[in-house]
């Protein structure tokens, strides 16, 4: 018999389809092999991106030359613009304002073979800390609302360039996910008076059978209610809204990679997507929201009945997924 | 400079992305030429399905053997369970409930190289007839809430089998999708007394930019804030909640088969997801929400940035899109 679940946080119903079960072996995705050939994020060809916002350079390097360890750079194409105002007005019935905001891209390291689960470790410590210093700077503009940080990582999930990258859009609106996520965390909490992400921590710790590894300051698990086969959450146990504000990234960078080569080893290098998920500019310190980040291997298609019902058909248990990236080592 | 727009019905905003902007023959998929070889919803081959449930003989032919116009089966790998009961239950903070509900295939007609839009508009009007008929069949069962008819064409859109058919998956769950649209429509009716669609039919006809075509009973048009190109709506211009209650379903047939004929002949038989939207079993007469059919051509990635946002980027404003539909004959 199928399930359906609810996962509490976003609200949203799943199915998990048993007589469709599916192990890591039956999904056919594998990220393409790198084709090489000229790349803008290589070292050495720094003139064709857009000028640098930061960049690690250890060997004390002169901005968009050669010599960096980690770049971040404003997307080429990007899908909002940093200057004008938000100039919100109406069209009739309809709601609309100027595209403002940031889209910048994050090259994590000059190699263009490595990803951030076979990058050396500092790669991914300062991938982290990039992330944070951005969301931290963007802040500062007060037309701004939200910073969310993704990564594609393969053709089939998006990526359009090889090369091992992340992306932040800053918006002037708090995105509907994660407003959603806000509003039934805040639910729980005005309930309960308890964090719900802290009730789950301490509800899978109990229960076992999602949980895929616990180190440190992070558990990582699979959630109840998955939208897709493997999706996977890194949580800090610790309460915390705001993505690392005191930030040491070390354990975080340790956690992160070790998960991404589990779900590299049980799927055969699947592409896939990676969100963070942190509280908005405006009350980024509370008690009810706990930031955390969602990665989602690119296994299923989003078709009609997901256009139309926001529900999502998962063929393969949580529990199964957590066990298959228990047994693997990392 | 990008314009960030609002969908007044499902409250989620897009990001029109003129930077990127795309005319049609940007996009590069393309339903891919059909295989052929064995079909199990080929005529001759109705032993190979689950039994039908209903289907439509001129012949008199007897159920499960050639003869039909028009079948409806189970699915084979049915994402719901028809027997059983829900038994909801917690699982300490986590809701759950046993998989139950329908999931039919609609095989349109028999012949295997036909699609909605080639095939003749009889067998597009039973099509429709079917679906109504389905819906007010799963209506009985007090168990279901909702049906939800939609169709995938071409493997991209995630359509498993070639041969032209449409699904129904009936809920014991109003979806969430579903839900926020009606709950948006409510409140718009609850301040103006006035069913939103019904307003965007008539600001949209006054402006002309986003229309589409306008036929008999039907309008259709670009979305003002399409989460995908060519995202396409199709409204009936009369105030209606419920799908075709008193249905003769001909001019729909019509519109709709010529506004696949459209979207084939502008983005060159593009994959897509249709879906129609209806009210929920209970209280499926109303003022406040409006019936219609959604069309996305699958011409993007749902990324990083979709998943972790609910924002999605589109990179061909709908007046464009509006404008190529209009003048290409159908």
């Amino acid at each position: 018999m199928p399930e359906l679940r609810k996962d509490p946080i976003s609200g949203r119903w799943v199915i998990i389809s048993i007589e469709r079960g599916k192990r890591p072996s039956d999904f056919g995705m594998r990220v393409s092999p790198k084709k090489g050939g000229f790349c803008a994020f290589c070292e050495g060809n720094e003139h064709t991106t857009p000028p640098e916002i930061s960049a690690f350079r250890p060997d004390g390097s002169k901005p968009n030359t050669p010599g960096w360890t980690l770049r971040v750079v404003s997307n080429k194409f990007p899908a909002l613009n940093t200057e004008g105002q938000l100039n919100r007005e109406g069209e009739g019935i309809f709601d609309k304002m100027n595209g403002v905001g940031a889209h910048e891209v994050i090259i994590e390291c000059p190699n263009h073979n490595l990803t951030l689960s076979t990058m050396p470790l500092k790669s991914v410590e300062d991938t982290l800390w990039a992330f944070h210093y951005r969301i931290t700077e963007l802040k500062k503009d007060t037309r701004l609302k939200y910073a969310l940080v993704f990564k594609n990582e393969g053709d089939d999930a998006g990526a359009s360039l090889e090369h091992t990258h992340s992306q932040l859009i800053a918006l002037p609106i708090v995105p509907h996910l994660v407003q959603e996520e806000i509003e039934h965390a805040r639910q729980y909490y005005n309930y309960k008076e308890r964090c719900i992400f802290c009730d789950i921590i301490h509800q899978e710790r109990a229960s076992k059978v999602r949980v895929i590894s616990e180190k440190e300051d992070f558990m990582v698990i699979a959630p109840f209610a998955p939208r897709s086969p493997f999706e996977t959450l890194i949580l800090p146990k610790k309460h915390g809204s705001n993505f690392m504000p005191n930030g040491n990234f070390t354990f975080l960078a340790q956690i992160l990679q070790k998960t991404l080569k589990q779900i590299d080893k049980v799927l055969d290098l699947p592409p896939y997507n990676m969100m963070i998920h942190t509280s908005p500019f405006k009350n980024e310190e509370n008690d009810y929201y706990h930031w955390h980040i969602e990665i989602i291997p690119k296994l299923t298609n989003i078709a009609g009945f997901e256009w139309g019902s926001g529900f999502y058909i998962n063929p393969t248990p949580p529990e199964e997924a957590a066990k298959f990236m228990r047994e693997v080592e990392a």
